[in-house]
């Protein structure tokens, strides 16, 4: 057990802390995530898995509001100190409640889960890696050594999960673009379209990497405008034309 | 170019398409999350990449819209259609808005955009792997030979963009777990906390997976509910106690 | 320890079981409000009850989703089921998550959070009150004797909260119109307003009862009509006039 | 009739004043969550009560509006003033809008209405309650004394309410813990579940109250958490087992 | 006075009259938008215009609550009912909520208000459109006469709104296009983009209209296009290139 | 092609900038209004019009998007910067996000589409309308030369717009107030119904314009508060009587 001890209240940096508290990646968002993706798992051991680290995030966000709760209280009195969270201050007496730093509350809508389980835990990498991030800026914006030190513990925590999850997206043993059952088609899964094009005012060209000089990997010029101009398309209702990405090109259309 | 017949119109099923146009995984989603990644984006080359993948879901989006709106047109006409969807049938005419199956409409709370590029991937390949899954279970309940065959080329080209976001973030060289600067506190890292304990009514015992048997992990017995202990701790303002999950476990608290 | 055994699924029911999941007066909503309001709370007996009450429905969310799966199950497979849910059924895959029977996800707004003990507490009361008479229309729709002896069971632990937070209120020594410090204007606090005059086609006329009839309370007729009428005042600004509801109440506007 | 000579306009306050119009425990909150009931509402008495106080909320709306527009109407042409609130500054001119303090739109999100009489006056008197401490915080926040005599007349009102929600509630008669139709479980209604235990760093332990003192309540040790593991259960569908909270109690978790 | 016979009450249609009780353009969007400019507008007689017709608009809300409360009682007791709206029938017991058909709780984020009256008036006139063709919607979907005349009514009166704010915009005196204060740019006012260009399956090509053929206009080929490219633009920060559309037009981007 | 250059960064503006980029009247709604309007769009004229324009307001979204994370960036290091928006720094890094001004997430609740060509061209107009204010506030408080010539650009292009839909509105051939199919109720169209009566603190009384003055109007005094007494009405549940605003009329109830 290690003691925090947390110098002079400081507002402002409360209400960043809120982030983490009912912010969209913060714990209590982390934490439903886990345990409703648990409630519907019916692979035991990764139901296990999400139910033991739903729980550790629960206790996370009562560790994050009671920080905040300590950085914030001066807001009750204060009205300079108010004017970090008129929200905080004259609604909620200085105490926190389930919002982000801007005031919005809490939703549902923050979370990712489809009730398959690789893809949930393809959202649950992403997440961790959402929260690692968060903690880092709130590290880099507070003063307070002892604040510091436990953003650090929970930050940390962040990088066990996300190692935990991509642990258990291996175990499932499927390969990395395996999701659901309904394999893509062929060739039109290998076409890269070049969507966005022209110059710019520095010069710059349109950039390459591994997903358009890939062997295997065809380039298709803009294709999506091409789509639209065929979807606008058909006074016959039940009947319209949709652009599979390669015919329709306009000819002319070229990168500079 | 192919062209899509789409035969009798399911309002039913047309419902259901919304999920694609303004749901919380839908095409909408994703041109939104690249596209602004890609404003925020400092690297040329992955910039590009975003803008891609981002106009070219915009393009989905019209097409997506306009294979809901052939499905929802009875809506504005016959009552017993307009009952699996009274707001598109009676605020909308029968016409295609933004909102999901269930009438919520789209919000920018469904996107992850960090402005952390590495993070933006992980976010963009799970946001690819939900959208795959929903084209698969829509094609699961479709009846309609031309409207399955358009989904099946939606949903092809998700694997394509996922594959495409993994080979951006294999490009950038860094290791899988290394987000952001600030590196993680060695041995608290290491850590498992086995928060959800206890026997089922089938026997069953808590479950063993990478993440808890790999060599170097420790586990922990429950330290979640320790810290849950600890914070309702201390009347002097402006100090707590904060676990880091070891020490406090309570004794006697084990598997069976 | 006893065993529910539930029967065949429901779909229909499994959706309005997400009323106690995901909705306004349900679990959640109960384990975040008494939880938050618990990080807040400086007398320490009431923060232990606040903990304790708020830990048990986070267990209770649980259970209900657990209930809410196995109803909801078959929509993963099958239209007509995934008709009562296409959210769940698309989205979902058949899985439970964070919104209520139409949809809507879980939002913040939905808790009552002050600050202020006392006044958390009247909020906790009326909370408790909401999910007893929820839980009894559940039942009152519920055909599977299993699902039912969880819902009775669910519901009587809101009667023993309900009292809980009676009790506590009471402890707490003030009188039950006593709330913050600053005490109501005399008079003022004894008038009572009667804003919506006139007589209904059945011949009704205003109703009396206590809260106009008690003795010391002096009835004023319509004064919110008069109020709206001053406040369209006022070219100079940084002036208005505001009623005290006694001295405009246009005379001739007289009850029948 | 009295008039309120408000002096220099604070946009700073004046951004605080909106969570009285347009925030959760505002008039406009108050206004509708009573016309709404009353419209439900089918006790004669006690609609017209509903109907009266709604009504004055209502003008009581008008007399926020009016103060806050005062107030914030330096913005239109101030950049300092503007940085107190720039959603009403730019995209209101400087008057006023529906939101409260931290720029949210007002929902309905934060009425509780549930068509049952004595439940709507339980969340009734709770809502005046909330109202009082937040007109309360705004009068010490607040430096003009016009302003602060209005607040305090509107403050004053919240009292007048909730007494007559209070006779309201007693004049129907039932018992306090009286709601609804279906009667709690014997037994199970007197058990106190402690879950929330173990030790803080100041020595302190569970605390006691009447709630888990008073003749006929059995207290329960950490039920939740023994819930909590049961429910991870049951590979076969349609089978799940509930704890009772009594017999899975993990034995050696104890108090200190 | 006119006495409505509402024959027997059809749950289904009472779900979809809640869109003109709680909806986006229903009755509340309009009393709200109009008082709440009423109460920032320093105009004295367009005050008095939206005073009155806000003050209609909320008589209206309660009449369509009524109508809307009949239809839908049965869902207290009926799962056949309840399921045209569970919402309604589990949190509600059948009375009205301020909710959408579709569940979706009322939000301020309907409402347009700018502070500006010109421009709040273009928004009452497209208000009191919307509101006309919904209720025109409702009365075909309706089978009851008594509900079919109220209906009517309420229709006739968005009439009357529409004319009294093209009304009071034309005694503004100003041109139809005079917004604001700053004039716009000479020239590039009368650029007509072409941006959605090609050819759809049934051979249709770019349309006219007096937009883009009028006598001053003149059109230029997809600068948005153009303006996409550049703005992928520039690594120095603080330095980006801003595409007025004409310039840089792809040579070769034709219609065809 | 004409080159913006930014000056310093100033993370205030840039702030008050996200009211254009994911605000209420910002470029992504009406982006989204107008395409989505084309997507139901069945007259091929109007449906091209609303296409062009959808696509220059995707332009504009990139284009203020830009602008604003170039005077947001700074606050990804300067905690004094991260104060004017602690979302934008502590989730985005200091890159922008779907959002306004005060952290609100963009939503599709902004849009109004109806599927009614005429009733949607009023919505667009007002939209418009909407956009040049706001536009010329921000121009209002922007001190940098080049950011100010870029919103200049954009304002004008929103009158260009605005005509646009005003000239396609009367291509239609459609008289001004002819709104759908269904004609409203001779005599009651014409009634002005004077609903917010009384004699404000300056003397004022009701004001007049074209709308109740005009021959063939005749003004009703006060029906909304009769309405009002009438719809508290009737025990005998499927009936209930409206007032047409005429016959009951409070006798005295009289302007000064």
């Amino acid at each position: 057990m290690f003691t925090v001890h947390v110098g002079e209240a400081d507002p402002r940096f409360g209400n960043m802390l809120l982030e983490q508290f009912g912010g969209a990646n913060g714990e209590l968002a982390a934490a439903m995530q886990y345990s409703v993706q648990g409630i519907n798992c019916e692979n035991m051991a990764c139901k296990d898995l999400l139910m033991d680290i739903g729980t550790e995030e629960l206790s996370h966000l009562e560790i994050i509001g009671t920080l905040a709760r300590m950085h914030l209280k001066p807001m009750k009195k204060s009205a300079d100190a108010a004017e970090h969270d008129p929200l905080i201050a004259i609604a909620g007496g200085g105490g926190v409640a389930l919002c982000n730093s801007m005031g919005t509350s809490w939703t549902a809508d923050y979370l990712k889960i489809t009730g398959d389980l690789d893809v949930d835990l393809h959202s649950n990498i992403a997440a961790e890696a959402r929260a690692k991030i968060v903690y880092e800026r709130l590290i880099n914006f507070c003063d307070d050594p002892g604040t510091k030190e436990a953003l650090q513990f929970l930050m940390t925590r962040e990088i066990t999960h996300m190692r935990a999850f991509m642990q258990a997206l291996d175990s499932l043993g499927k390969g990395p673009l395996s999701i659901g059952i309904i394999p893509p088609t062929p060739d039109i899964v290998d076409q890269y379209y070049n969507d966005s094009t022209g110059q710019g005012d520095q010069g710059e060209v349109d950039t390459t990497g591994p997903w358009n000089t890939q062997e295997g990997i065809s380039v298709v010029e803009a294709p999506a405008l091409s789509d639209f101009q065929v979807l606008k398309a058909t006074p016959k209702a039940g009947r319209t034309t949709l652009n599979n990405g390669k015919a329709r090109v306009t000819p002319g259309k070229t990168k500079r």
